[in-house]
């Protein structure tokens, strides 16, 4: 019986999924193991060792076995052979296809044996998919936007960090905490910005608020924050109003390409992946009006070494419109309009990220129970363990991309500022050497 | 009368040099002056004093003054309109054009109007000029390499610091000498590809082998490094001789593009300028194969913010060959290859080593007339000069990147080993958090 999912997913109820094990009686033919075993070669042979209905390992790897796959039923074998990353997630989530092991590390592994086939090997493969044309437009980017973000915040506020950052966080050190990296990652930002107090910011997609607050609470400037999530909007200005905040933070619920006046910063972080690539030139154009002479902009986003459609799935039930652009892809946003000053890659900062917040979804899996459905469950948790192995695997970056009007030479000489005395939890902005004779 | 000259520039004799000058006397027209202000006009009309050889000021910019050109005679102002960029650098070697007033702010200037006049206007205007293809197959780079660096090394010896560094040097204070920056450059690559005694380097590129002994000698590592330039290899084999480094470093007189083996890093410092876009691919070949799989790489260029062809004056008579990347074409390097790790501009710092080199070549001035002729002297004023210019203006960019095998997650937590402790001089290489979980 369909329903309406809050994810899309095809089938939602509970009956479906008891129906999908139905098929564990039914006998396992010669066709069925051949089946299998084409999957798995089209996969790129993952170290895993891979079964059907009846339990018994049909596909056994060389070498090391990180896990082990289990198949339903026949339809499933046959979705994947069509329309590979579309099927795997929705019959996983429906129950027709179950992980055994660690999924992170399964993952992980399934994904590297991918990328060893090479670039063109691994776009033949069942993951690779040239990329297609986003619909993100005013109307459309809200859309998308609203399929994810405004889920509730109740349901949010059980896995993210007590800030509710929904962003990769940084690790200054390995064994930091979830909250501590959160903090961490919003001061690197400001320290790469070169916040000063008084300046003025314009945030793009500034979530549930708390990079804004915590600009305005620790570096004593202005900001002007664009969303367009109702949900997160509102939560965001009751934090303002709660952390007294609201004299230097304005939460704007509009598209940040209807942001008008200059500022001394331009910061977006988690945002450029719902942009689109054929909206570069568009987002470079606000940035480019919006910065005073020498300010400085920062966008952080999610990325590839190479150009490379978003899975099919995540595209379709988790994060509608999105694209994960290349380092080149992004030039667009910049070329003809700005320097790029620094980028850092901190693609395992994700990884860790991530697996923190599947951990606390796990913890918290009977509340959320009560929220939404199993198919629900099963499908959070392949995307947040689905991507942390992208990005351990080298599937997925993580760019901070810092960059300023081209004609500005009011920079800073070294990057030495962006890491205070070792050894001290100093997070008051650090003075920078700039070049004074050229400014 | 023409002559052998060792920059290919057309005239050489002191004679021609005279001759120019006869046209002070001639009359000037009115075709003359609007010749002189198309000129002015086609440059973007830049903030200079222009006269012709009446030393009348014919040109009179609004607002200040940064300076003053003197043309001295009319074929200079036709040639200007046909070939302007290689027009200019021969006539001002020859003593047909004059520059009054300090040539590195005027410069700047001149090229700030021109960056002024945005994408399409700087192409079009006398600056602009497409990119045209290189020559830079293993026999093209020798010739190409061997007209600037084989110039002799006692010319480079009076005007460069005292380990021979033609690169642009890291000032990690204002206030360092060019001494102190071209170690502190070398000790910041050195840590960005995070040596380690025992290691193995291969350097293309390696200059008169500074950076080489440099890593063996403070890094503990065995390096082979190589070079096309018979002169800079000579004089690097003797040093090695003489710091009895020799079982340590090992110095190639070859194309890197021969280089066998596998190693721990990769580096090559402004060398990525000789190679040519279209053979990027070719260079992340070559790259790929000599990487161990968790090698860092660091390639240190002159780069651009976009694509244009670099100076036809500078390409034919100073770096024949030569082209300077934008970060988008630099990608053909990495693609399907390569995550970037890391991307750090410091042009200005290009600047401060440029107008240090130019100041110490203008105290041996008469020492180097023993050596060259005077249109020498003059264009190569006008080449460090200019490309100072170039670096303050935002018209050159100065990109270290660093890479790595796309699956290597022994990559560094943060980039805070880079800074070591501040207030100290500890050039000990510092330890590195690294992702432990992920490896």
């Amino acid at each position: 019986m369909k329903s309406e999912h809050p994810l899309g997913i095809p089938t939602a109820s509970s009956a479906a999924v008891l129906e999908a094990h139905e098929d564990q009686g039914r006998t396992v033919s010669r066709f069925d193991r051949w089946l299998l075993r084409r999957v798995m070669q089209a996969a790129g042979n993952p170290p895993i060792h891979a079964a059907l209905w009846d339990d018994i390992d049909s596909y056994v790897p060389d070498g090391h076995s990180y896990g082990r796959i289990v198949f339903r039923n026949r339809s499933v074998l046959l979705g994947l052979m069509k329309a590979p990353e579309l099927a795997f997630g929705d019959a996983f989530s429906e129950g027709q296809i179950d992980l055994e092991g660690d999924p992170v590390e399964l993952l992980t592994r399934c994904f590297g044996t991918a990328n060893d086939l090479g670039p063109t090997g691994f776009k033949r493969s069942i993951f690779g998919r040239l990329p297609t044309a986003e619909t993100n437009t005013t109307a459309g980017s809200k859309r998308h936007i609203h399929h994810h973000y405004d889920l509730g915040n109740d349901f949010y506020k059980l896995w993210l960090d007590e800030k509710m950052v929904y962003t990769c966080a940084y690790y200054p050190r390995p064994d930091a905490t979830l909250e501590e990296a959160q903090i961490a990652k919003m001061d690197h930002v400001c320290r790469k910005v070169r916040l000063e107090p008084g300046q003025t910011v314009v945030e793009a997609g500034c979530g549930w608020g708390s990079l804004a607050l915590h600009m305005a609470r620790n570096f004593g400037v202005k900001v002007r924050a664009f969303n367009i999530s109702a949900e997160q909007i509102a939560f965001a200005r009751e934090r303002a109003e709660r952390e007294g905040l609201t004299d230097q933070v304005e939460f704007v619920a509009d598209d940040y390409r209807n942001v008008s006046g200059t500022y001394d910063a331009f910061v977006s972080v988690g945002m450029l992946e719902h942009v689109g690539a054929n909206h570069f030139d568009q987002l470079g154009e606000v940035v480019r009006r919006s910065l005073k002479p020498d300010g400085i902009g920062l966008i952080h986003s999610i990325g590839r070494n190479q150009a490379m459609a978003v899975n099919e799935w995540l595209e379709k039930r988790i994060f509608p419109g999105s694209y994960p652009p290349s380092l080149r892809e992004m030039m667009s946003i910049f070329e003809n309009r700005f320097s790029v000053l620094d980028i850092e890659n901190i693609r395992l900062h994700y990884a860790k990220t991530l697996i923190e917040w599947l951990d606390r979804f796990d913890r918290n899996a009977d509340t959320i129970r009560t929220m939404y459905d199993e198919p629900f469950i099963r499908a959070w948790r392949l995307y947040l363990g689905g991507c942390a192995a992208s990005f351990i695997s080298g599937t997925l970056q993580l760019f901070q991309v810092v960059f300023t009007h081209a004609a500005n030479n009011n920079v800073a000489l070294t990057r030495e500022h962006l890491y205070p005395s070792a050894g001290t939890n100093d997070t008051t902005p650090t003075s920078t050497h700039t070049w004074q004779q050229f400014d």
